[in-house]
């Protein structure tokens, strides 16, 4: 595995991996008996599941370029690296969140991981309906914990600036945020995806709103320069697996430091773009009421599980240079820093709400979609669940202090809702 | 000069600097002729200037501890690394703002530089009374060529990117800034350099104060992680060299990446602490309130010369990801643009106002103090002076948001006085 970066093929795996002994322990000593299947279904990267006398595992292997676009997009192979160095962070920081990795090439792009069996990408489920029991826990305790623990609330200094100098070189995915997220929707890019001419006139009077596109500018600025923790960075629906009381996140090869509020904003705009999606799906047998409540339910309870458990490690594990005791608890200020907690959690709410509006923008007129939309078939069903999150992500942006609580959301969306079906 | 680090002394200074080219061609050619004087008056380096028979320069070697201390607090050489691609960007980006660089060697810590003559260091100008014709118009210059430049606004993400890595390893020099403007001076910190008792009273008001602590903290965390720009980092009236038409900006060992606000909150924060430093040099022949007048005009002076030079680089050098043309421009949307413009001044004026109320507040309880505050021999005096730039901090800090331009600035500033004097 010295030579240089080739591709590997389901034919030459387990030739190529077959002397690697962290694999033989999993999957069996004679590779010979190793079988393999490419199931790569995202956009950048080969998947193989590889399976030998012993049990499963991952293999996965960046390519040189955007497998979804191919050779014309090419795309740096260091992103394996970022994806794993993210994944070894995870796994100090959550317990049990993320796939164990069992071996890494930065050479061969090629990191080998876990294979999550029974799991599902949880957003099949929320096409299809189905409930995961301990998820909102999970995301709001995944969140809280990467969240919190890579931050300089948590670190100390050196540690935190030599990670974000380690990260700062991850610019060809976060390249990819930056065009696809915030800024190719707002103008007529062509790597756009509109269900036209349904979106036309939306997406026509979304590029006049000059407030609007200001307002993203400003968070495509705080993407960039906000350093305030190691992001997963690409924290959507797509990237959990779940079985009916497991939750893994995979995929962090976006990883980069950013603001706190962006991973949030990504994973609760992917719930609520799930809930208008239901009006696709529902039928006269099933009408999604209850399904609709339960997508409403597990974003609240993910931000009570987040806000609990970072006030948690807020109070246990503040061992950076901001807020420290000296100043506050030393000093018979023992509010003082819950009051600071509380002006910080207001302030990842804010940013939250602002890039979940991006989110819910850029996966209806951007590139990527998301499946449980694009998978409705009636055309003008489609459309009115597009319009629905375009004029969510607008509100959303644009008016992000207005909307201080989950409660102020959920009738907000139920308002949109209403309002459409009209 | 490739033997281990070791400090320069007058006596071996010629004979090992003597072989370097670009030094005998500033110098002359023989270092037998070459003379030197330790002239360093700052905390923490050797200072020579070296002359010979065809001129001068100065030799900048950084010691492996704070002079000012001595040994007991080592400090990394690295900063004379910073420094040297600091200087290099600075000078790239504005027109002979920064002294010119002859040498460096890294190992050797060493920096051989432009010495700067009739140049005296601008504090001694600001406590004697002595105005200086171009010093506002420069330093507004240089504030906005500097911060803009090394923006996003103005690189390209690899570009932005790949010096922010460089920088985030200017831990220690930062630290000393974490440590001494936002932390040591909100509790009892041995480094504190306080006049007491007459200062006793309003330094324990101070650290009881809550509200002014948190705000600080988020100031401390907004200098840590919102990495806008490449900054000067120590942008005081001690790194300003003057003559009667020119300026040069001196000592930019404490770079980083940091909010643009900070280094123009520095900046204005000495020139207002100099303002109430004139109480304490003025005689019956020399009452000072012209050149009150001339500080406040300065001040105002360096906001506007910042201002338009920023503006007119906003308008034809914004070559980076954000506010793209193609998002405003191209569709029409001109005044977007200058919209989102002041929109950014405005947080760059309240960051600035939030840190110079910080430095107000460091530089009269903190380690560093003033030498136009410091020596004000009256001691009534000198507390009275210290009283107004601590009562200043404090609701520059807590109310950035209510100085909403340079008038309600002054109006307050006078007000202060006015009330200090009764």
């Amino acid at each position: 595995m010295s030579e240089d970066y080739k591709e590997l093929t389901i034919e030459t795996l387990s030739t190529r991996l077959g002397d690697i002994n962290t694999l033989k322990a999993r999957l069996g000593d004679d590779p010979n008996l190793w079988t393999s299947n490419e199931v790569g279904d995202g956009n950048l990267n080969l998947v193989f599941i590889v399976q030998g006398p012993k049990g499963k595992l991952i293999v996965k292997q960046a390519l040189p370029y955007v497998r979804v676009v191919g050779e014309s997009w090419p795309l740096t192979l260091k992103r394996a690296f970022f994806e794993h160095e993210a994944l070894v962070r995870q796994a100090e920081r959550t317990n049990n969140l993320v796939p164990e990795v069992y071996y890494f090439n930065q050479k061969q792009a090629i990191l080998v991981m876990q294979f999550m069996q029974p799991h599902v990408i949880l957003r099949h489920s929320l096409k299809d309906g189905i409930k995961h029991k301990n998820l909102a826990h999970d995301m709001g305790i995944f969140c809280a914990q990467t969240l919190f623990r890579g931050s300089s609330y948590s670190l100390t200094a050196p540690a935190f600036k030599a990670d974000l100098a380690i990260f700062s070189d991850n610019v060809a995915l976060c390249n990819i945020t930056e065009d696809l997220v915030f800024t190719d929707p707002y103008y007529d890019a062509d790597s756009n995806n509109i269900n036209s001419p349904a979106l036309d006139a939306v997406v026509s009077d979304l590029r006049k709103d000059v407030e609007l596109k200001i307002a993203v500018q400003i968070l495509k600025a705080k993407f960039f320069t906000q350093n305030e923790t190691l992001l997963h960075g690409d924290l959507h629906t797509g990237s959990i697996m779940v079985t009916q009381n497991e939750t893994s996140i995979i995929d962090p090869e976006f990883a980069t430091y950013g603001p706190i509020g962006f991973d949030v904003g990504m994973l609760l705009a992917n719930f609520w773009m799930a809930y208008f999606a239901q009006q696709g799906h529902q039928t006269t047998d099933d009408n999604r009421d209850d399904y609709r409540k339960w997508i409403l339910k597990i974003v609240e309870k993910i931000w009570i599980s987040f806000t609990q458990e970072f006030s948690n490690l807020w109070q246990t594990e503040r061992n950076g240079i901001l807020f420290e005791d000296k100043l506050f608890k030393d000093q018979g200020h023992q509010n003082a820093s819950d009051e600071a907690l509380t002006q910080l959690l207001t302030t990842i709410w804010q940013d939250a709400i602002g890039f979940a509006g991006a989110e819910m923008i850029r996966r209806t007129i951007g590139l990527a979609h998301i499946m449980e939309i694009d998978t409705i078939e009636d055309i003008k069903a489609r459309a009115n669940v597009e319009k629905n999150c375009i004029a969510m992500g607008r509100k959303l942006i644009t008016q992000s202090k207005k909307f201080e609580n989950i409660d102020n959301i959920n009738q907000f969306i139920v308002k949109i809702e209403k309002d459409s079906k009209l």
